[in-house]
C-alpha cells in the first residue's frame, strides 16, 4: 500500500467506493466523476503506478477482468458502446498514480471518430447515485 | 479472414502498413491517421469484431503485447505519456470492426483531465512518414 494513494485507501476499505467486482488480485469500482453513468475503474490490489511497472502476467490477468466488466457495463447500462482507456503519465491524462483501466459506457453523441476522442466534461456523482449505477452492473457481472 | 475488412487485408499483407510487431496471434502496425506520430494499433490475427466476441485468454495474451508495444512507443518516441484506448461499437468511436487497441504517445497539451478525453484532430500521415515512425519503435521493441 502506498501512502496517500486514494485507490489504495479504497481497496483497503479506508475510503468509500461503489464496488462491482473483487477477487484476490483485482477490484472494480465506479468512478465518482464519471464520463457517463456506470463508468467503472478496474484496479490491481498491488500499487503499480502505470503499465510499465506492472508485471506482464498481472497485466494480462487484469485485462481478463476488464473484459468481464465490459460485458457487465454493456448489459447493465444498456450501453450502445463501451470504451476502454488506460492512461500512463500526466501527459496522457493520468491523475491517480495507481494503475487503472477505465471501462466507459458510451452514447452515440460521445463518439468523435476513430481516434478515441471524446469531449464530455465530467460531473461529480453522489454516493447514492453511484450505488444505483453499481447495482445495475452487479446484476450482470 | 472477413471479406472487406481492412485489418484482415493488412495482416494478410494484401494491404500496406508499417509493422512494428508480429507473432503467431497478434500484429502491431501504425495507424495511418495518427492522433500523434507513433500511434500504433495492436490487432489479433483472427477476425474478432470487439472485446465481447474475443475469447478471454486471447484477449489476455493480446494485452501482453500491448504492454510491450507501450514500452517501445514510450522509448522510441520519447513520449511523455502513453494512452491505451479500445473502442467497442460505433457509439464508442469504433470505425474498423476488427478488434484493435490503440497505443498513443501523448504530449502534455493532449491531456484533458482524468477521463481520458483529448481533442486533437487526426491528420493523415504518408507511407514514408509512417515507416520513419515505425523505425523508431522497432528499435525499442
Amino acid at each position: 500500500m502506498a501512502e496517500d494513494c486514494i485507490f489504495c485507501k479504497i481497496l483497503n476499505k479506508a475510503a468509500p467506493a461503489s464496488f462491482v467486482y473483487e477477487d484476490d488480485h483485482v477490484v472494480a469500482f465506479l468512478s465518482n466523476r464519471p464520463v457517463n453513468e456506470g463508468h467503472t475503474l478496474v484496479v490491481p490490489k498491488k500499487h503499480y503506478v502505470n503499465i510499465y511497472d506492472m508485471p506482464v502476467d498481472e497485466a494480462a490477468y487484469l485485462f481478463k477482468v476488464v473484459k468481464r466488466v465490459a460485458h457487465a457495463v454493456r448489459d447493465g447500462l444498456n450501453a450502445e458502446g463501451v470504451r476502454i482507456v488506460q492512461n500512463n503519465g500526466s501527459a496522457a491524462g493520468q491523475v491517480v498514480f495507481h494503475f487503472h483501466m477505465h471501462v466507459i459506457p458510451m452514447k452515440p453523441h460521445n463518439a468523435f471518430g476513430h481516434d478515441g476522442a471524446f469531449r464530455d466534461s465530467t460531473k461529480p456523482r453522489s454516493p447514492e447515485e453511484l450505488e444505483k449505477d453499481a447495482e445495475k452492473i452487479l446484476r450482470k457481472i
